[in-house]
């Protein structure tokens, strides 16, 4: 192995991993040295922007903390997150579509200033209203909002505030790399929301805003067209829950389909 | 594009880069896009791998600081920094090989305990010596040991201290993934140093020491074959230059070829 070249490097670092007791992250570590050095190839990448590469791996880590994942951000703005999330969640056709938290989100301004009441029933796929399911705002900790819970048809109620369209974090290093592809930061305006039901599999996803500007361009890729819906604006008065609204409000009406959970293997 | 899925995802991507003004920026987004895609759908990466690996990414670049650049390790230990070395640095058979400035080598003790001399010429391709060449130990930042020059005759003599074989700082991402990976975290015994030449490319290159421990499983991929030279030890007395040790020494002789410069453009 002393006459290591261009041609044989690759072969080269993956032969150093045949000792490693993990078979799978041998098989990840394989891919990842053939595609890496398959890119480093096909650009043939120079030394300079070898070096940029790493300085801005470097800099997405140093600002990486608490809410503000930079990496994550990344993998937003580069379709990953999307691309794992659907090669992870294949479920049956009418199941409702799921998206991976979108890191985009975290750091923004989570709180829209106008109420909003998504409305609904949630079932299975065969068509089972499903009980006693509870939805909350937000991917992952409960939010200020309180979360709904359905009842024994399946139907729920979920106040929430309706977020504009809004710009994932952009005064780092991804933001640089947005400008400098000329690509808009912005996402549109969407309700990320939870659902975990007995029985069911958890299902992370985003309401879109039908209309909503950037629906075509969302920075994060996480727009589904079986997630867009009509956000239907009112005028003060009478909410869903019997309270009264002294400010515009929206309504979603929007029916959740849960898949069922595999049973423990 | 609001039915983006698995299949189409990459596709999306790489359109978003079509406004960008920088058409090699534009190429090399394109490839890495692709790439990075493909490595994610060929293992059908995990939410869990896809999450460990942004934190590993992530924590690399919070560790990293002043001499310690863990990402450039990472492209050490991959073999990346040898192959984007090798594509930007081709030059004509007979001229002594580089190597790109091994990250590896920073943060570890580069002070030798023995006494060693380079002895040799510094010539061109085609036989001429290269006078007023400057020879220096490491490969960027002049260090303690003062450099050498060439006489007229391109003949030279090079102070350093024989540095034994030693391990690549581990103590952090890098060497975590080392270890699950089943790899020794040591480069063999070397001397890395550059020599710089008007009318001539600089050179940046280690000399490896013969029948050193890990010349074939070099952590950072550096060793040639070429590079290897024997490293003589010598009993206290007098050195090369004229003067007289007291603990053993060594004498390595080697002589350089150099790449004349491209005329400016």
């Amino acid at each position: 192995m002393r006459h290591i070249d261009e041609d044989t490097i690759t072969q080269a670092v993956i032969a150093r991993h045949a000792a490693a007791g993990d078979a799978r992250l041998v098989e990840v570590m394989t891919s990842l040295v053939q595609h890496l050095h398959a890119f480093a190839r096909d650009v043939k990448l120079t030394e300079a922007e070898w070096h940029g590469g790493l300085r801005f791996l470097a800099d997405c880590g140093r600002v990486s903390s608490g809410p503000r994942q930079e990496l994550a951000l990344l993998s937003d703005t580069l379709g990953l997150s999307m691309l794992v999330g659907t090669l992870n969640r294949r479920r049956p056709r009418g199941v409702t579509e799921s998206t991976l938290p979108a890191a985009a989100d975290a750091g923004a301004d989570e709180h829209g200033s106008e109420p909003c009441f998504v409305r609904g029933r949630v079932r299975t796929l065969d068509g089972r209203p499903v009980a006693g399911a509870r939805l909350r705002i937000g991917a992952s900790a409960p939010r200020a909002a309180a979360p709904a819970e359905t009842g024994a048809d399946g139907s729920f109620l979920l106040a929430a505030r309706a977020a504009p369209a809004r710009a994932v974090v952009h005064d780092g290093p991804v933001g640089r790399m947005l400008a400098a592809l000329g690509r808009q930061p912005w996402r549109p305006a969407h309700l990320p929301l939870t659902i975990e039901a007995p029985g069911c599999e958890p299902l992370v996803t985003q309401l879109f805003r039908s209309g909503s500007e950037h629906l075509d361009s969302d920075a994060a890729f996480a727009v589904r067209s079986s997630l867009i819906a009509d956000w239907v604006r009112h005028e003060p008065g009478q909410t869903p829950d019997g309270a009264f609204s002294d400010v515009p409000f929206y309504c979603i009406d929007f029916d959740f389909v849960l898949h069922a959970q595999e049973p423990p293997a």
